[in-house]
Protein backbone atom coordinates (compact mmCIF):
# COMPACT_ATOMS: atom_id res chain seq x y z
CA UNK A 1 0.00 0.00 0.00
CA UNK A 2 1.49 3.27 -0.70
CA UNK A 3 1.31 5.55 2.43
CA UNK A 4 -0.18 8.87 1.89
CA UNK A 5 2.63 11.94 3.63
CA UNK A 6 2.22 15.46 3.90
CA UNK A 7 4.01 18.03 2.28
CA UNK A 8 3.79 21.71 2.58
CA UNK A 9 0.16 21.68 2.69
CA UNK A 10 -0.48 18.78 0.40
CA UNK A 11 -1.48 15.10 0.70
CA UNK A 12 0.85 13.01 -1.00
CA UNK A 13 1.81 9.44 -2.49
CA UNK A 14 5.04 8.82 -0.70
CA UNK A 15 6.94 8.40 -4.05
CA UNK A 16 6.10 11.66 -4.54
CA UNK A 17 6.86 13.56 -1.82
CA UNK A 18 10.05 15.43 -2.32
CA UNK A 19 11.81 18.58 -1.09
CA UNK A 20 13.66 20.80 -2.70
CA UNK A 21 18.01 20.43 -2.98
CA UNK A 22 17.98 24.06 -1.23
CA UNK A 23 16.27 22.79 1.74
CA UNK A 24 17.64 23.96 4.75
CA UNK A 25 17.18 20.71 6.20
CA UNK A 26 18.59 18.91 3.07
CA UNK A 27 22.02 21.13 2.79
CA UNK A 28 22.48 21.90 6.70
CA UNK A 29 20.90 19.64 9.24
CA UNK A 30 18.67 22.80 10.09
CA UNK A 31 15.56 21.41 11.06
CA UNK A 32 13.89 19.87 14.24
CA UNK A 33 11.39 16.92 14.36
CA UNK A 34 8.76 14.97 16.52
CA UNK A 35 7.63 11.49 16.58
CA UNK A 36 3.92 10.65 18.49
CA UNK A 37 2.92 7.06 19.04
CA UNK A 38 -0.44 5.94 17.57
CA UNK A 39 -2.45 3.55 19.86
CA UNK A 40 -5.97 2.47 19.14
CA UNK A 41 -5.47 4.42 16.69
CA UNK A 42 -5.30 7.54 18.57
CA UNK A 43 -2.18 9.98 19.29
CA UNK A 44 -0.24 9.69 22.18
CA UNK A 45 0.93 12.56 24.20
CA UNK A 46 0.05 14.49 21.16
CA UNK A 47 0.06 17.70 23.57
CA UNK A 48 3.61 17.19 24.86
CA UNK A 49 4.91 16.49 21.69
CA UNK A 50 3.57 19.69 20.37
CA UNK A 51 4.72 21.50 23.12
CA UNK A 52 7.96 20.70 22.68
CA UNK A 53 8.34 21.00 18.80
CA UNK A 54 7.20 24.59 19.79
CA UNK A 55 10.38 24.68 22.48
CA UNK A 56 12.97 23.32 19.57
CA UNK A 57 11.84 26.44 17.05
CA UNK A 58 11.85 28.57 19.53
CA UNK A 59 15.80 27.65 20.57
CA UNK A 60 17.08 27.72 16.82
CA UNK A 61 15.05 30.85 15.93
CA UNK A 62 12.74 29.10 13.59
CA UNK A 63 9.32 30.20 12.64
CA UNK A 64 5.97 27.64 13.25
CA UNK A 65 4.45 27.14 10.23
CA UNK A 66 1.90 25.15 11.75
CA UNK A 67 -0.88 25.50 15.13
CA UNK A 68 -1.57 23.03 17.33
CA UNK A 69 -5.14 22.51 15.63
CA UNK A 70 -4.36 22.02 11.84
CA UNK A 71 -0.88 20.24 13.11
CA UNK A 72 -3.78 17.76 15.13
CA UNK A 73 -5.85 17.72 11.97
CA UNK A 74 -3.27 16.78 9.75
CA UNK A 75 -1.57 13.84 12.26
CA UNK A 76 -5.36 12.53 12.41
CA UNK A 77 -6.31 12.68 9.05
CA UNK A 78 -2.51 10.41 7.97
CA UNK A 79 -3.61 8.26 10.50
CA UNK A 80 -6.80 7.61 9.09
CA UNK A 81 -5.53 7.80 5.67
CA UNK A 82 -3.42 5.21 5.88
CA UNK A 83 -4.91 3.04 7.93
CA UNK A 84 -3.07 3.09 11.26
CA UNK A 85 -4.30 1.41 14.57
CA UNK A 86 -0.55 1.40 15.77
CA UNK A 87 2.32 2.94 14.98
CA UNK A 88 3.67 6.34 14.51
CA UNK A 89 3.40 10.30 12.95
CA UNK A 90 6.32 11.46 12.10
CA UNK A 91 6.98 15.21 11.91
CA UNK A 92 9.51 17.11 10.67
CA UNK A 93 9.83 21.46 10.14
CA UNK A 94 13.12 23.11 8.71
CA UNK A 95 14.05 26.36 8.44
CA UNK A 96 12.39 26.19 4.21
CA UNK A 97 14.29 26.56 1.33
CA UNK A 98 15.92 29.66 1.05
CA UNK A 99 17.06 28.71 -3.00
CA UNK A 100 20.63 28.67 -2.27
CA UNK A 101 22.85 27.94 0.19
CA UNK A 102 24.68 29.98 2.78
CA UNK A 103 25.63 29.71 7.00
CA UNK A 104 23.74 32.73 7.38
CA UNK A 105 19.78 32.30 8.67
CA UNK A 106 17.69 33.22 5.15
CA UNK A 107 15.21 36.42 5.23
CA UNK A 108 12.36 35.70 7.79
CA UNK A 109 9.81 35.71 5.03
CA UNK A 110 11.46 32.50 4.34
CA UNK A 111 8.39 29.55 5.05
CA UNK A 112 9.87 26.16 6.70
CA UNK A 113 9.17 23.44 5.38
CA UNK A 114 6.50 20.87 7.04
CA UNK A 115 7.05 17.08 6.77
CA UNK A 116 4.54 14.40 8.00
CA UNK A 117 4.59 10.82 7.03
CA UNK A 118 3.10 7.56 9.27
CA UNK A 119 4.95 4.13 10.08
CA UNK A 120 2.52 1.51 10.85
CA UNK A 121 3.87 -0.87 13.53
CA UNK A 122 1.27 -3.43 14.82
CA UNK A 123 2.08 -4.68 17.23
CA UNK A 124 3.66 -1.87 19.23
CA UNK A 125 1.80 -2.10 22.50
CA UNK A 126 2.32 -5.83 22.91
CA UNK A 127 6.19 -5.89 21.87
CA UNK A 128 7.75 -8.92 22.21
CA UNK A 129 10.85 -7.23 23.07
CA UNK A 130 9.32 -5.86 25.94
CA UNK A 131 9.27 -9.52 27.22
CA UNK A 132 12.48 -10.49 26.49
CA UNK A 133 14.47 -7.06 27.20
CA UNK A 134 17.47 -5.27 25.21
CA UNK A 135 20.79 -5.56 25.06
CA UNK A 136 22.86 -2.73 24.89
CA UNK A 137 26.54 -1.36 24.73
CA UNK A 138 27.96 1.52 26.14
CA UNK A 139 29.69 3.90 23.58
CA UNK A 140 31.23 7.89 23.43
CA UNK A 141 28.27 10.01 23.54
CA UNK A 142 29.96 12.14 19.86
CA UNK A 143 26.67 14.71 19.41
CA UNK A 144 26.93 18.05 19.49
CA UNK A 145 26.01 19.91 22.94
CA UNK A 146 22.34 21.41 22.80
CA UNK A 147 20.99 17.54 22.83
CA UNK A 148 17.87 18.96 24.54
CA UNK A 149 16.60 20.64 21.04
CA UNK A 150 15.55 17.69 19.07
CA UNK A 151 17.29 18.02 15.56
CA UNK A 152 17.88 15.86 12.69
CA UNK A 153 21.70 16.34 13.10
CA UNK A 154 21.19 12.37 13.94
CA UNK A 155 24.67 10.57 12.46
CA UNK A 156 26.19 9.75 16.00
CA UNK A 157 22.72 8.43 16.98
CA UNK A 158 22.74 6.55 13.86
CA UNK A 159 26.14 5.38 13.87
CA UNK A 160 25.76 3.96 17.74
CA UNK A 161 22.85 1.87 16.39
CA UNK A 162 25.14 0.37 14.18
CA UNK A 163 27.97 -0.38 16.44
CA UNK A 164 25.55 -1.87 18.55
CA UNK A 165 23.91 -3.97 15.74
CA UNK A 166 27.70 -5.11 14.96
CA UNK A 167 27.88 -5.78 18.74
CA UNK A 168 25.19 -8.04 18.33
CA UNK A 169 22.77 -5.95 20.83
CA UNK A 170 19.93 -3.88 20.17
CA UNK A 171 20.95 -0.21 21.19
CA UNK A 172 23.61 2.08 22.22
CA UNK A 173 23.84 4.11 25.54
CA UNK A 174 26.40 7.14 25.51
CA UNK A 175 28.76 8.18 27.83
CA UNK A 176 30.10 11.61 28.22
CA UNK A 177 32.63 12.89 31.15
CA UNK A 178 32.11 8.30 32.52
CA UNK A 179 28.23 9.21 33.23
CA UNK A 180 25.64 7.92 30.78
CA UNK A 181 23.86 10.62 28.94
CA UNK A 182 20.87 8.52 27.49
CA UNK A 183 19.78 6.06 24.73
CA UNK A 184 20.26 6.57 21.02
CA UNK A 185 16.78 7.58 20.67
CA UNK A 186 15.36 7.26 24.29
CA UNK A 187 16.14 8.23 27.73
CA UNK A 188 17.98 5.71 30.26
CA UNK A 189 16.97 4.52 33.31
CA UNK A 190 18.59 2.28 36.38
CA UNK A 191 16.57 0.94 39.41
CA UNK A 192 18.50 0.07 42.80
CA UNK A 193 16.04 -1.40 45.49
CA UNK A 194 12.54 0.58 44.91
CA UNK A 195 14.50 3.74 44.03
CA UNK A 196 14.64 4.85 39.59
CA UNK A 197 17.39 6.55 38.64
CA UNK A 198 18.00 8.87 35.27
CA UNK A 199 20.22 11.73 34.32
CA UNK A 200 18.45 15.26 35.44
CA UNK A 201 17.39 17.37 32.42
CA UNK A 202 19.69 19.51 31.30
CA UNK A 203 21.04 20.16 27.78
CA UNK A 204 22.69 16.83 27.57
CA UNK A 205 20.00 15.02 26.84
CA UNK A 206 16.62 14.82 25.12
CA UNK A 207 13.58 16.35 27.32
CA UNK A 208 11.73 13.09 26.89
CA UNK A 209 7.77 13.21 26.27
CA UNK A 210 7.63 9.73 27.37
CA UNK A 211 9.70 10.26 30.67
CA UNK A 212 8.01 13.06 31.53
CA UNK A 213 5.07 10.72 32.01
CA UNK A 214 6.83 8.03 33.69
CA UNK A 215 8.31 9.75 36.16
CA UNK A 216 4.90 11.45 36.97
CA UNK A 217 3.18 8.28 36.88
CA UNK A 218 5.88 6.52 39.12
CA UNK A 219 6.26 9.36 41.65
CA UNK A 220 1.98 8.68 41.57
CA UNK A 221 2.71 5.17 42.14
CA UNK A 222 4.70 6.13 45.47
CA UNK A 223 8.44 4.94 43.72
CA UNK A 224 10.89 6.89 44.42
CA UNK A 225 12.93 8.93 41.72
CA UNK A 226 16.07 10.16 41.97
CA UNK A 227 17.33 12.39 38.80
CA UNK A 228 21.10 12.35 38.65
CA UNK A 229 23.94 11.34 37.02
CA UNK A 230 25.24 7.36 36.76
CA UNK A 231 28.04 5.60 35.63
CA UNK A 232 28.21 1.94 33.12
CA UNK A 233 29.57 0.22 36.37
CA UNK A 234 26.67 1.75 38.56
CA UNK A 235 24.20 0.44 35.84
CA UNK A 236 26.01 -3.11 35.61
CA UNK A 237 25.44 -3.28 39.79
CA UNK A 238 21.28 -2.38 39.52
CA UNK A 239 18.67 -4.54 39.98
CA UNK A 240 16.80 -3.13 36.71
CA UNK A 241 17.62 -1.13 33.90
CA UNK A 242 15.15 0.41 31.21
CA UNK A 243 14.81 3.31 28.67
CA UNK A 244 11.58 5.26 27.82
CA UNK A 245 10.65 6.45 23.69
CA UNK A 246 7.37 7.74 22.36
CA UNK A 247 7.97 4.72 20.55
CA UNK A 248 9.01 2.11 22.45
CA UNK A 249 7.17 3.21 25.87
CA UNK A 250 9.15 1.50 28.57
CA UNK A 251 11.17 -1.02 27.65
CA UNK A 252 13.56 -2.91 29.78
CA UNK A 253 17.17 -3.20 29.60
CA UNK A 254 18.86 -6.51 30.86
CA UNK A 255 21.90 -6.59 28.84
CA UNK A 256 25.00 -4.13 29.12
CA UNK A 257 28.26 -4.33 27.69
CA UNK A 258 27.58 -8.19 28.18
CA UNK A 259 26.73 -8.25 31.41
CA UNK A 260 23.22 -9.21 32.98
CA UNK A 261 21.64 -6.59 34.45
CA UNK A 262 20.06 -7.96 38.10
CA UNK A 263 18.67 -11.67 37.31
CA UNK A 264 19.22 -10.54 33.02
CA UNK A 265 15.21 -10.53 32.68
CA UNK A 266 12.75 -8.09 32.59
CA UNK A 267 12.50 -6.11 35.87
CA UNK A 268 8.87 -6.21 38.02
CA UNK A 269 9.76 -1.67 37.58
CA UNK A 270 9.80 -1.61 33.98
CA UNK A 271 7.13 -4.20 33.93
CA UNK A 272 4.93 -2.11 35.61
CA UNK A 273 6.17 1.29 34.61
CA UNK A 274 4.93 0.11 31.11
CA UNK A 275 1.88 -1.28 32.25
CA UNK A 276 0.63 2.36 33.89
CA UNK A 277 2.57 4.23 30.85
CA UNK A 278 -0.03 1.93 28.59
CA UNK A 279 -2.99 2.39 30.45
CA UNK A 280 -2.93 6.10 31.77
CA UNK A 281 -1.87 7.18 27.46
CA UNK A 282 -4.02 4.99 26.12
CA UNK A 283 -6.96 6.40 28.81
CA UNK A 284 -5.78 11.06 27.51
CA UNK A 285 -5.29 9.75 23.75
CA UNK A 286 -6.81 12.18 21.34
CA UNK B 1 19.31 33.04 -14.82
CA UNK B 2 17.80 29.74 -13.62
CA UNK B 3 20.80 27.14 -12.61
CA UNK B 4 21.46 23.95 -14.27
CA UNK B 5 21.94 21.94 -10.97
CA UNK B 6 22.53 17.98 -11.08
CA UNK B 7 20.69 15.37 -9.56
CA UNK B 8 21.11 11.39 -9.43
CA UNK B 9 22.42 11.62 -12.85
CA UNK B 10 20.19 14.64 -14.21
CA UNK B 11 20.87 18.04 -15.27
CA UNK B 12 17.96 19.85 -14.16
CA UNK B 13 16.44 23.51 -13.63
CA UNK B 14 17.17 24.50 -10.27
CA UNK B 15 13.59 24.86 -9.00
CA UNK B 16 12.99 21.30 -9.90
CA UNK B 17 15.84 20.05 -8.21
CA UNK B 18 14.35 17.59 -5.06
CA UNK B 19 15.13 15.04 -3.13
CA UNK B 20 12.93 12.32 -1.26
CA UNK B 21 11.59 13.48 2.06
CA UNK B 22 12.88 9.86 3.25
CA UNK B 23 16.53 10.93 1.51
CA UNK B 24 18.72 10.16 4.76
CA UNK B 25 20.31 13.53 4.06
CA UNK B 26 16.92 15.28 5.23
CA UNK B 27 16.09 13.00 7.87
CA UNK B 28 18.92 12.29 9.79
CA UNK B 29 22.29 14.21 8.59
CA UNK B 30 23.74 11.37 7.11
CA UNK B 31 25.46 12.95 4.34
CA UNK B 32 28.72 14.66 3.60
CA UNK B 33 29.58 17.44 1.36
CA UNK B 34 32.64 19.03 -0.45
CA UNK B 35 32.67 22.95 -1.97
CA UNK B 36 35.26 23.13 -4.84
CA UNK B 37 36.16 26.84 -6.03
CA UNK B 38 36.20 27.99 -9.70
CA UNK B 39 38.71 30.81 -11.12
CA UNK B 40 39.13 31.64 -14.74
CA UNK B 41 36.56 29.17 -14.89
CA UNK B 42 38.99 26.16 -13.31
CA UNK B 43 38.19 23.74 -10.34
CA UNK B 44 40.81 24.53 -7.75
CA UNK B 45 42.60 21.82 -5.80
CA UNK B 46 39.65 19.47 -7.52
CA UNK B 47 41.94 16.26 -6.81
CA UNK B 48 42.34 17.76 -2.67
CA UNK B 49 38.46 17.47 -2.56
CA UNK B 50 37.78 14.55 -4.60
CA UNK B 51 39.97 12.86 -1.98
CA UNK B 52 38.39 14.32 1.00
CA UNK B 53 35.09 13.03 -0.29
CA UNK B 54 36.72 9.71 -0.54
CA UNK B 55 37.86 9.81 3.28
CA UNK B 56 34.58 11.28 4.69
CA UNK B 57 32.82 8.49 2.78
CA UNK B 58 34.61 5.49 4.09
CA UNK B 59 35.01 7.07 7.61
CA UNK B 60 30.99 6.59 7.73
CA UNK B 61 31.00 3.55 5.87
CA UNK B 62 29.01 5.25 2.97
CA UNK B 63 28.85 4.15 -1.04
CA UNK B 64 30.43 6.02 -3.51
CA UNK B 65 28.34 6.67 -6.39
CA UNK B 66 30.58 8.28 -8.44
CA UNK B 67 34.44 7.99 -9.75
CA UNK B 68 36.86 10.79 -9.84
CA UNK B 69 36.18 10.97 -13.34
CA UNK B 70 32.68 11.43 -13.52
CA UNK B 71 32.63 13.82 -10.72
CA UNK B 72 35.33 16.24 -12.65
CA UNK B 73 33.23 15.94 -15.85
CA UNK B 74 29.80 16.66 -13.76
CA UNK B 75 31.95 19.67 -12.31
CA UNK B 76 32.79 21.13 -15.47
CA UNK B 77 29.77 20.79 -17.21
CA UNK B 78 27.87 22.44 -14.59
CA UNK B 79 30.82 25.46 -14.74
CA UNK B 80 30.21 25.65 -18.65
CA UNK B 81 26.50 25.26 -18.78
CA UNK B 82 26.50 28.07 -15.55
CA UNK B 83 28.87 30.78 -17.40
CA UNK B 84 31.02 30.48 -14.32
CA UNK B 85 33.77 32.12 -14.23
CA UNK B 86 34.33 32.83 -10.33
CA UNK B 87 32.21 31.23 -8.46
CA UNK B 88 32.04 27.68 -6.59
CA UNK B 89 30.55 23.83 -6.68
CA UNK B 90 28.98 22.19 -4.12
CA UNK B 91 28.82 18.81 -3.86
CA UNK B 92 26.54 16.78 -1.57
CA UNK B 93 26.74 12.44 -1.08
CA UNK B 94 24.05 11.26 1.52
CA UNK B 95 23.29 7.51 2.23
CA UNK B 96 20.71 7.68 -0.05
CA UNK B 97 16.70 7.16 0.07
CA UNK B 98 15.38 3.67 1.85
CA UNK B 99 11.88 4.60 1.46
CA UNK B 100 11.39 5.03 5.13
CA UNK B 101 12.67 6.23 8.35
CA UNK B 102 15.30 3.88 10.53
CA UNK B 103 18.31 4.69 12.88
CA UNK B 104 19.84 1.70 11.20
CA UNK B 105 21.41 2.29 8.08
CA UNK B 106 19.43 1.18 4.97
CA UNK B 107 20.37 -2.24 2.81
CA UNK B 108 23.55 -1.72 0.99
CA UNK B 109 21.97 -1.82 -1.91
CA UNK B 110 20.04 1.41 -1.44
CA UNK B 111 21.51 4.07 -4.30
CA UNK B 112 23.51 7.01 -2.85
CA UNK B 113 21.85 10.37 -3.69
CA UNK B 114 24.23 13.01 -4.88
CA UNK B 115 23.68 16.69 -6.06
CA UNK B 116 25.39 19.19 -7.15
CA UNK B 117 25.18 22.94 -7.92
CA UNK B 118 27.24 26.29 -8.73
CA UNK B 119 27.48 29.77 -7.10
CA UNK B 120 28.24 32.38 -9.11
CA UNK B 121 30.44 34.76 -7.30
CA UNK B 122 32.08 37.30 -9.72
CA UNK B 123 35.12 39.12 -7.35
CA UNK B 124 35.92 35.94 -5.89
CA UNK B 125 39.82 36.46 -6.27
CA UNK B 126 39.99 40.17 -5.50
CA UNK B 127 37.39 39.89 -2.77
CA UNK B 128 37.56 43.86 -0.63
CA UNK B 129 37.29 42.19 2.34
CA UNK B 130 41.15 40.23 1.82
CA UNK B 131 41.50 44.34 1.58
CA UNK B 132 39.60 45.38 4.76
CA UNK B 133 40.15 41.95 6.96
CA UNK B 134 37.46 39.88 8.97
CA UNK B 135 36.16 40.59 12.56
CA UNK B 136 35.69 37.65 14.19
CA UNK B 137 34.14 36.88 17.79
CA UNK B 138 34.77 33.80 19.90
CA UNK B 139 32.29 30.95 20.83
CA UNK B 140 31.85 27.83 22.41
CA UNK B 141 32.49 25.23 19.96
CA UNK B 142 28.86 23.27 20.26
CA UNK B 143 29.62 20.66 17.40
CA UNK B 144 29.88 16.82 17.89
CA UNK B 145 33.11 14.99 18.22
CA UNK B 146 33.86 14.43 14.31
CA UNK B 147 34.47 17.47 12.80
CA UNK B 148 37.70 16.04 10.44
CA UNK B 149 34.06 14.40 8.28
CA UNK B 150 33.05 17.10 6.77
CA UNK B 151 29.32 16.01 7.70
CA UNK B 152 25.79 18.47 6.71
CA UNK B 153 25.75 18.68 10.42
CA UNK B 154 26.18 22.25 10.21
CA UNK B 155 23.71 23.86 12.54
CA UNK B 156 26.10 24.78 15.22
CA UNK B 157 27.85 26.68 12.05
CA UNK B 158 25.09 28.16 11.13
CA UNK B 159 24.22 29.39 15.04
CA UNK B 160 27.79 30.69 14.79
CA UNK B 161 27.59 32.71 11.65
CA UNK B 162 24.32 34.14 13.33
CA UNK B 163 25.89 35.01 16.45
CA UNK B 164 28.85 36.81 14.75
CA UNK B 165 26.43 38.83 12.70
CA UNK B 166 23.94 39.59 15.82
CA UNK B 167 27.91 41.02 16.89
CA UNK B 168 28.30 43.22 14.71
CA UNK B 169 31.22 40.71 13.28
CA UNK B 170 31.68 38.43 10.04
CA UNK B 171 32.40 35.01 11.43
CA UNK B 172 33.62 32.92 15.19
CA UNK B 173 36.40 31.55 15.98
CA UNK B 174 35.14 28.07 18.17
CA UNK B 175 36.77 27.46 21.15
CA UNK B 176 36.66 24.24 23.34
CA UNK B 177 38.76 23.62 26.32
CA UNK B 178 40.22 26.95 26.00
CA UNK B 179 41.55 26.70 23.06
CA UNK B 180 40.19 27.55 19.29
CA UNK B 181 39.60 24.65 17.29
CA UNK B 182 38.66 26.73 13.86
CA UNK B 183 36.38 29.30 12.27
CA UNK B 184 33.13 28.46 11.64
CA UNK B 185 33.68 27.12 7.99
CA UNK B 186 37.44 27.84 7.85
CA UNK B 187 40.53 26.85 9.13
CA UNK B 188 41.98 29.34 11.72
CA UNK B 189 45.70 30.96 12.44
CA UNK B 190 47.49 33.55 14.02
CA UNK B 191 51.14 34.61 13.36
CA UNK B 192 53.42 35.67 15.80
CA UNK B 193 56.47 37.00 14.70
CA UNK B 194 57.64 35.01 11.56
CA UNK B 195 55.68 31.82 12.79
CA UNK B 196 52.25 30.83 11.93
CA UNK B 197 50.60 28.73 14.00
CA UNK B 198 47.43 26.87 13.54
CA UNK B 199 45.77 23.90 15.38
CA UNK B 200 47.18 20.77 14.69
CA UNK B 201 45.06 18.45 12.89
CA UNK B 202 42.83 15.57 14.57
CA UNK B 203 39.31 14.51 14.86
CA UNK B 204 38.93 18.08 16.32
CA UNK B 205 38.90 20.45 13.42
CA UNK B 206 37.91 19.85 9.51
CA UNK B 207 41.74 18.66 7.63
CA UNK B 208 41.37 22.11 5.13
CA UNK B 209 42.00 21.52 1.69
CA UNK B 210 43.01 24.56 1.36
CA UNK B 211 44.93 24.95 4.91
CA UNK B 212 47.15 21.92 3.75
CA UNK B 213 48.00 24.14 0.33
CA UNK B 214 48.82 26.78 2.37
CA UNK B 215 51.08 25.31 4.97
CA UNK B 216 53.25 23.29 1.73
CA UNK B 217 53.65 27.29 0.35
CA UNK B 218 54.51 28.60 3.49
CA UNK B 219 56.98 26.16 4.15
CA UNK B 220 58.71 26.39 0.51
CA UNK B 221 58.63 30.36 1.23
CA UNK B 222 60.52 29.90 4.33
CA UNK B 223 58.25 30.56 6.90
CA UNK B 224 58.06 28.67 10.27
CA UNK B 225 54.38 26.79 10.87
CA UNK B 226 53.90 25.53 13.96
CA UNK B 227 50.99 23.15 14.67
CA UNK B 228 49.52 23.70 17.86
CA UNK B 229 47.06 24.53 19.77
CA UNK B 230 46.44 28.61 20.76
CA UNK B 231 43.51 30.68 22.74
CA UNK B 232 41.91 34.02 22.18
CA UNK B 233 43.90 35.33 24.43
CA UNK B 234 47.14 34.26 22.90
CA UNK B 235 45.35 35.37 19.26
CA UNK B 236 44.54 38.75 20.52
CA UNK B 237 48.36 39.78 21.61
CA UNK B 238 49.46 37.81 18.01
CA UNK B 239 50.76 40.46 15.29
CA UNK B 240 48.24 38.83 12.48
CA UNK B 241 45.70 36.24 11.93
CA UNK B 242 43.99 34.82 9.40
CA UNK B 243 41.31 32.32 8.09
CA UNK B 244 41.55 29.69 5.16
CA UNK B 245 38.82 27.99 3.10
CA UNK B 246 38.13 26.56 -0.18
CA UNK B 247 35.45 29.93 -0.99
CA UNK B 248 38.12 32.58 1.10
CA UNK B 249 41.44 31.06 0.27
CA UNK B 250 42.98 33.59 2.59
CA UNK B 251 41.17 36.02 4.54
CA UNK B 252 42.80 38.26 6.79
CA UNK B 253 41.40 38.74 10.34
CA UNK B 254 42.13 42.00 12.23
CA UNK B 255 39.78 42.67 15.07
CA UNK B 256 39.15 39.33 17.76
CA UNK B 257 36.56 39.77 20.59
CA UNK B 258 36.30 43.73 19.61
CA UNK B 259 40.31 43.40 20.46
CA UNK B 260 42.35 44.81 17.16
CA UNK B 261 45.03 42.48 16.37
CA UNK B 262 48.73 43.70 15.55
CA UNK B 263 47.75 47.20 13.75
CA UNK B 264 44.51 45.99 13.00
CA UNK B 265 44.88 45.88 9.20
CA UNK B 266 45.44 42.98 7.39
CA UNK B 267 49.02 41.81 8.06
CA UNK B 268 51.63 40.98 5.63
CA UNK B 269 52.30 37.07 6.36
CA UNK B 270 48.02 36.84 5.12
CA UNK B 271 48.64 38.85 1.79
CA UNK B 272 51.58 37.01 0.54
CA UNK B 273 50.38 33.90 1.70
CA UNK B 274 46.72 34.86 -0.31
CA UNK B 275 48.99 36.31 -3.48
CA UNK B 276 51.17 32.84 -3.55
CA UNK B 277 47.79 30.08 -2.82
CA UNK B 278 45.93 32.08 -5.72
CA UNK B 279 48.80 32.06 -8.02
CA UNK B 280 49.69 28.50 -7.56
CA UNK B 281 46.65 26.95 -7.19
CA UNK B 282 45.06 28.74 -10.73
CA UNK B 283 48.62 27.26 -12.27
CA UNK B 284 47.35 23.99 -11.49
CA UNK B 285 43.73 24.47 -11.63
CA UNK B 286 41.82 22.18 -13.92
Amino acid sequence: MTRTVYVNGAYLPEHEATVSIFDRGFLMADGVYEVTSVLDGKLIDFDGHYARLERSLNELDMGNPTTYDDLLEVHRKLVAENGIIEGMVYLQVTRGNPGDRDFAFPPEDTVPTIVLFTQNKPGLANSPAAKKGMKVISIEDQRWARRDIKTVQLLAPSLGKMAAKAAGADDAWMVEDGYVTEGTSNNAYIVKGNTIITRALSNDILHGITRAAVLRFAAEAQMKVEERNFTIDEAKEADEAFITSASTFVMPVVELDGAAIGSGTPGSVAARLREIYLEESLKAAI
